[in-house]
């Protein structure tokens, strides 16, 4: 475990940290470039404030965490700096997309974009605790709270009242951003908070009957015999459990967090493709072909985060299947998705497990998943060498 | 040829007609279910504007061009009856999908489902020549032309002005469409709007230094330099080019037809896959990495219309290069995407060219491209057994 932890922190530090600093800060107009060629070379410039959140977040959270090194402290605050000027609509809605001068490109219609952005100015008050950071964060939370019913708004193209759906992705997230944003929210309201989502993530979307979780669900919570009601994304699963774990130890509830790992588990075996290995990005609960045309693809974000969550699964309960399950996830992950001539990961395999596209970041990859999972391996495996499972 | 012309015949009316007319209509609610499995069974019950209108589209041209089936007509009309009580909204837009028994599932946020319902309505006028079928095909058309600047209306998720792009699709369909209602919209109209929509796609979206067609191109005609502007959809301007030779042979213009037969194998060498051979759904024409992780597979539709463009190419010009690749293609295809078990014919392959998904139909394929393509090829084969070639 010593290894394996020195082995993501070097990663992290040497490889993908340095490839992220040197080619995505954009000097002239501010905020950070995410399309890159596999050798880092902007391929586009189009700036997502989904990826933009999520970078101010990581440096912010690397100078708070790891080191006080003043060059992430300067990146975070560039980046939160052209999405502050930038970022919003008159309403405080974060744009999806903006030009690389900052002009916005794609309406507000994607919450994502806001719950990172939530993330991103947090995490830099915490470095940083300048005023407008806290109320940024703040008030963009509170509105994702307000538009959560119905988080697409006027671009929601369901017909009112035939087939209501509810999507498990802003619940998931809210574990996580709830946690994040403690600092800023109090306590209290994190405390009033975290029952709901996990009652939302673990009764309402979790389904005991087969063992997962169904990205959608009718209003009432039923099931959906839908495309969208029948489909499983099993790294969308693999990763909410990991924030349930923060969420049990946060609660003190090992009974929680066990539950979480059997979820994992069942999923990470359900998902697993056993001709060609890796985990499929999405499946139909009831063995029909799905909509997604990308559905036997393996993808770096489903193996990091799968890696995360084995490994505070064995710190936290010390379950000896997410050890054995670690090391078969960790083989697959480095020798597939890791580049061995440039920085950075691969993004996107074929079932085979080559590389579809060449690129490091995109419109939906960029300087997160990677460094955040070997920041969370790193520091998991580091508490286990040093300590026993706190749970046996 | 010949032989090639008596293969398709049978293809059409012994395997993918019975196909179609065995499993997809609904005895119950009428309309058709277009989610059919490898053997035919149903396995999602929603019913797509799109596909309804496309196969009450095929019927009905059967009926008028193949043999006045009784059963034909009768499929089609039922069709029409489930889309006329159930499919449009207020304003005569027709919903992307709808419930099993019709109730609304999906906005019509898509005018490709108004051009297939104009187009369906159209075709069974012509064999059922009743004056509503007559309004709704008309109302339709124009319904199109007042939306076609802003199609996605209040779904448009671009923020207006910063980079108004317009899409090769719509000028394209408008190409086939308008003579599909030559007889609903009179010549006079058929004929001033003609050049207007040869003009969009022969000046506009071709690219003369390229020798290809631009998915997206800015408002003004110019290239856009980002993930949209730089797509290039090899499948899409194949396909148009056998509506712009349709012009070509209405409006007597050789020359036009010439021009079609280059650009549909540019296109072709330019798409086709040297290592597994098929054509890639996706490219971009700088070569960066694409957004569509789809973008290497191989989908029926596009080796379909390639080979009624080759055919028709070959039969108009006697370019010898369009038997050759007609050949080629053909090999492929009828390798690759038929099915040898049961009926229809696979829509969704790998790069490698297997099977990626089990379905004969779904949300986006319906009874429409192989059975049209299957007539087109077997009608163009038989005339050049006949023929020699009008130009050479």
């Amino acid at each position: 475990m010593k290894q394996f932890a020195e082995q993501y922190k070097l990663e992290l530090l040497e490889n993908v940290l340095p490839f992220w600093m040197k080619n995505s800060p954009d000097e002239t107009y501010g905020g950070y470039f995410t399309c890159l060629e596999r050798d880092g070379a902007v391929y586009d410039t189009d700036k997502f404030m989904w990826l933009q959140g999520r970078q101010v977040w990581l440096f912010s959270m690397l100078f708070d965490k790891v080191a006080p090194r003043e060059e992430w402290r300067k990146l975070a605050e560039q980046g939160a700096a052209f999405m502050e000027k930038y970022g919003r609509d008159a309403a405080g809605n974060w744009y999806f997309s903006l030009t690389r001068e900052g002009q916005p490109l794609t309406q507000p219609y994607n919450i994502f974009s806001d719950c990172f952005a939530a993330m991103g100015f947090g995490a830099l008050y915490k470095i940083q605790p300048e005023q407008r950071y806290y109320d940024i964060a703040k008030d963009t939370f509170n509105n994702i709270l307000e538009r959560r019913n119905n988080p697409k708004g006027a671009y929601n193209k369901a017909f009112p009242g035939t087939r209501e759906l509810k999507n498990f992705a802003l619940p998931m997230i809210l574990c996580n951003l709830s946690l994040e944003l403690e600092h800023i929210l109090g306590s209290e309201t994190v405390n009033r908070f975290i029952p709901e989502v996990l009652h939302e993530v673990m009764d309402v979307f979790y389904q005991p009957d087969k063992g997962l979780i169904l990205e959608n669900v009718n209003a009432d919570g039923s099931f959906s015999d839908s495309f969208e009601g029948r489909l499983i994304n099993p790294g969308h699963t693999i990763e909410a459990m990991w924030f349930i774990m923060d969420l049990a130890v946060r609660l003190n509830r090992p009974e929680l967090a066990e539950q979480a790992v059997a979820i994992a588990l069942r999923t990470l075996e359900y998902g697993w493709d056993q001709e060609h290995g890796g985990i499929f990005y999405f499946m139909d609960v009831q063995g029909h072909p799905v909509q997604q045309l990308e559905w036997d693809q393996k993808l770096w974000w489903v193996h990091m985060e799968t890696l995360v969550c084995l490994a505070k699964g064995y710190q936290i309960t010390g379950n000896e299947a997410c050890k054995t399950w670690f090391e078969k996830v960790h083989a697959y992950t480095w020798a597939h998705f890791k580049d061995q001539e440039h920085g950075e990961w691969f993004g996107y395999l074929t079932r085979q497990g080559q590389p579809l596209l060449s690129l490091k970041g995109g419109k939906w990859k960029g300087c997160f998943h990677v460094p955040r999972a070997l920041y969370q391996v790193w520091q998991t495996l580091e508490k286990i060498a040093q300590l026993e499972p706190i749970a046996s």
